[in-house]
């Protein structure tokens, strides 16, 4: 059995989905893998911080964070650590950052994976920013220090399409990435066709949480955008950035023009996609109508889909779940998996 | 760079559409992943059996195989050797089982998998009898004589599920598997839905190579049964026999039954699953109605597709080539690329 020390470095539904794997689950983990993990440290903005060198009871942490909203009400040795003491002077093993952080910059989280790096420590990120912008400077710095960096969870939560990517289908050559990405703008291109008005769709989707408070980065077509920008750089090998995708949100989109399509059976989506062109790739996120019978038209709701169309293999399509508290916990989960299959070879 | 010589047991479709690959594709093949791939033997049952240590160029094989229909036109130094003395005596690092055998015993491939371990070399197989019969005895001999076996070619071609299933799922806790697994029958299926009757739909995919002259394995569901016992045996850990799973065929279904189903919104198809119980799993092929909002309804013609049911991260839905010559192929090439990154570790 190998323990491994973690940091979480954010507290929102993604640590305490991975705290709720880790206090459900951690016995037939340990039993089908031989891994062991203890949460040493939890790092938030606005609600504490705590560090216990011998690791907390995730089921007291989730138990005081939801009675309490704060985490530093948990009894701790250290508390009041900000980040970078936690991650030059804590003993963990491994960081996950699951802070959030500008899209533009992809800051504070790539200072933070910069400094776990240096510190010769694994780092686990569901941090769009960081991997869109700098994964090449990430990648080389983790190899040049034989730290891994697992990155998952940026791309359709736990549906693991980033490794089925690299590990699976890089060999049939990849041409084409395509798929439904946004799971708020989905959901509520869903309930539109069933009636709904724009407004109250995205009021719906906010409530259920998959809307971002100001819902920009998802009705903009910007998150999309940006998963595209992560799915080019890894997958393709092409360099790309958020301003090279076209981009084009659903703010145009009326309920009236999606009952016409359905009238001649067609489905509007929010498609995003990126090619391997003669000389470079083409990328691009808009709202598309589909007949009902394309791989894409029948994913629904929050559902998230991704096709790569290969040389040799045609079209592999994945489906699954793009967000959701302990569906992304998983992604951070499978990450650690491989890091520890990756220390026990 | 890294160089394997890999012995062809069969010539078939598969075959050639391995050949066809390392014909068209070695060059980029090499550049990503520092191997390199030469076939020193084919053997076939009645088309004869060359042997060459240097290995032979793939477009001759397939060019002369072409005009000529046998393998033993291309010229060798070696002819003649039957299957075990290529395994005995050959040069080969890999032997390549793509020969067709009995579903019930499992044999002659059996055989040839056990004696081909015994000389340290690895194999892949594209062969569901043995993998469905004695996996756990194949795989243990592997492990002792520390060789890989490779099996991913004998569920859904080369679109990567078992790999999906066993490295990227299995910490979710896969807890039901279901799909449709045989491309001939839903090619049947969905040509009837579009007017045919279910014989001439059968005629024509045997025209399209997709049946076998006997249709029987495909159409009674055994083809489909089998495929969910190496489902289980692999991914879900529980030995399962061809005998345990429930099963039954097309056969009774009329075009009636089929536009009778489409008029209130639903779709006939051969659905295949199995399921861990409290005490055993259970297992079942049988045609079901599904309402056209199933993950598995929109699945068409030959293209196969499995949802994993899992505990953490819900459903998640692979769809792609159940079939096809240089798909197939291409599930041997990834077995190829394991065994290569297996042993540069």
């Amino acid at each position: 059995m190998r323990t491994y020390r973690l940091a979480l470095l954010g507290f929102g539904n993604v640590g305490q989905g991975l705290t709720t794997i880790l206090r459900d689950h951690s016995e037939r983990i340990a039993g089908q893998y031989g891994a062991e993990y203890r949460i040493v440290a939890v790092n938030t903005a606005r609600r504490g911080c705590i560090y216990h060198p011998e690791g907390f009871d995730p089921g007291q942490l989730l138990s005081v964070y939801s009675e309490t909203n704060r985490i530093d009400t948990v009894p701790a040795p250290y508390a009041g650590w900000d980040v970078l003491r936690v991650i030059n002077e804590s003993n963990a093993d491994v960081i996950i950052d699951m802070t959030s952080s500008d899209l533009l910059s992809g800051e504070p989280a790539a200072g933070y994976i910069r400094a776990a790096i240096a510190q010769d420590r694994h780092v686990v990120t569901t941090n769009k920013g960081p991997v869109a912008l700098h994964y090449p400077e990430l990648s080389a710095l983790a190899a040049e220090r034989g730290v891994r960096l697992g990155v998952e969870g940026t791309v359709m939560g736990g549906t693991p399409v980033l490794r089925v990517g690299r590990d699976l289908l890089a060999a049939a050559g990849v041409a084409r990435i395509q798929g439904i990405l946004n799971g708020t703008t989905n959901y509520i291109l869903t309930r539109m066709a069933e009636g709904e008005s724009y407004e109250s769709a995205l009021a719906e989707a906010q409530m259920k949480g998959y809307a971002e408070a100001n819902p920009a980065a998802d009705v903009d077509g910007y998150d999309a955008a940006i998963k595209i920008v992560i799915l080019s750089n890894l997958l393709l090998g092409v360099p790309l950035k958020l301003e090279n995708v076209e981009r084009e949100g659903i703010g145009n989109l009326s309920t009236k023009d999606i009952v016409r399509a359905q009238k001649v059976g067609e489905v509007w989506k929010l498609v995003a996609w990126v090619e391997r062109g003669p000389d470079a790739v083409k990328a691009c996120v808009k709202p598309m109508r589909l007949s009902l019978n394309h791989p894409l038209a029948g994913i629904a709701g929050a559902t998230n889909a991704i096709t790569f169309v290969t040389q040799l293999l045609g079209d592999v399509t994945i489906v699954g779940p793009g967000a959701g508290r302990v569906e992304t916990g998983y992604a951070v989960l499978s990450d650690l998996l491989e890091i520890h299959q990756h220390m026990t070879r």
